[in-house]
């Protein structure tokens, strides 16, 4: 099966598996998240799923739920009140002990607030995307505000990493995120402890929020290239 | 002696004792720190300061910096390269080990950007603003992504602390900072250990930073009611 296959395949199971109706469901963003919005969608639509409340987790999931006519809310709305039952999303890598990196897309700062203001979390994933560590394959997105830039890059530095700011292709200069700062990605050729890292990163003065997902573990959706999805607690 | 003119002595004081020609220098924000901008502008004025590469913390000291004709640098240029000889500011509340707690005007997030990134730090204020303890007192400023204004909230009660969001008086709804976020003042009526709170604060997701500041100990210019200014490393 092709990658965009696999994708749908653990979007669709993790969405058929855990969303009931009447859920406060956080959706995530990507290329394999957005086949968990549009299932959510589709099964709306047909009737088979009622009274979803959605939290979206960017514009573009924002954009999509305004499009596909799924209910969308803040996390500060009233129906909400600050905590999900469920949220779905994505993640860059994932590794044996389900802790991910995520933030690819740019949008870690609320992918996290969501996930970690979620009662369950689940990650889903084609099989290329596990590894055996975190940290020497992709670098871990830091977002940060624009002043800090120096100051977070030799910090990052002195505790290991391999810097670059990351460069828009379709602006000029460097990517804006949604909350307006600026994103370095942090490669460790060292792998360290991600644990440490995560709050160690949040810790650097004009470190907004960054790329380790380690405090909340998901229940991950592994979709294999043999066609079958490994759900792992 | 009245604490306007207490304010300024200290200011003037941790000026003329620390500040030399050719200096990167944080300045500082509020009714003390402006008093330092102010003796910093009038002797580059007079000739007896040269070179200074001033950063400023806030929009407020950078304008007025820019009336006094202090030349103003970001962190991240050339002259500056993310590290400062000194920073100069004030404090809202100051310990007896010299942790203070910042943010009364919301500048906290640069003001610690800016302090954690100097070699030294001096926090200039009136004996009104010992404590000795800090958190029951002045309400510790968190500033937070508005999507996580509940989320965030809810931690800070479960650590404790009584939470209001902070309005703004001469706008409609909250205050908003320079970095477009919303500033949750937490009081602690129980003081907790500055340390544990400045680190779990900013784990928090949807937290960009928090008015602790203990990680780096100034040396504190305390401007007295009987005329004297102490100089407590």
């Amino acid at each position: 099966m092709e990658q965009a296959a696999l994708k749908e395949r653990a979007a669709f199971a993790a969405v058929d598996r855990l969303v009931t109706s009447g859920m406060k469901l956080g959706l995530g963003t990507g290329s394999t998240a957005i086949h968990a919005v549009r299932r959510v969608g589709a099964l709306l639509a047909q009737g088979r799923l009622r009274d979803i409340c959605a939290v979206a987790t960017s514009q573009g999931t924002a954009m999509e739920c305004e499009n596909l006519g799924i209910p969308l809310y803040t996390l500060n709305a009233k129906a909400i009140g600050g905590r999900l039952d469920l949220t779905i999303d994505g993640a860059d890598e994932v590794d044996g002990e389900n802790r991910c990196v995520k933030g690819g897309g740019g949008a870690l700062l609320l992918e996290k607030i969501t996930a970690y203001a979620s009662a369950a979390w689940a990650v889903v994933v084609d099989e290329s995307k596990c590894r055996s560590r975190l940290g020497p394959g992709f670098p871990v997105p830091v977002e940060v505000v624009e002043e800090a830039r120096l100051t977070v890059k030799a910090r990052l530095e002195a505790l290991g990493a391999e810097v670059s700011l990351r460069e828009a292709v379709r602006k000029a200069g460097p990517v804006i995120t949604e909350h307006g700062n600026l994103i370095l990605d942090a490669r460790f050729p060292e792998p360290p402890s991600p644990e440490f890292l995560e709050g160690e990163l949040n810790n650097i003065p004009g470190v907004v929020e960054n790329g380790f997902f380690t405090r909340l573990r998901p229940l991950v959706f592994i979709a294999r290239t043999d066609g079958t999805v490994e759900e792992r607690p």
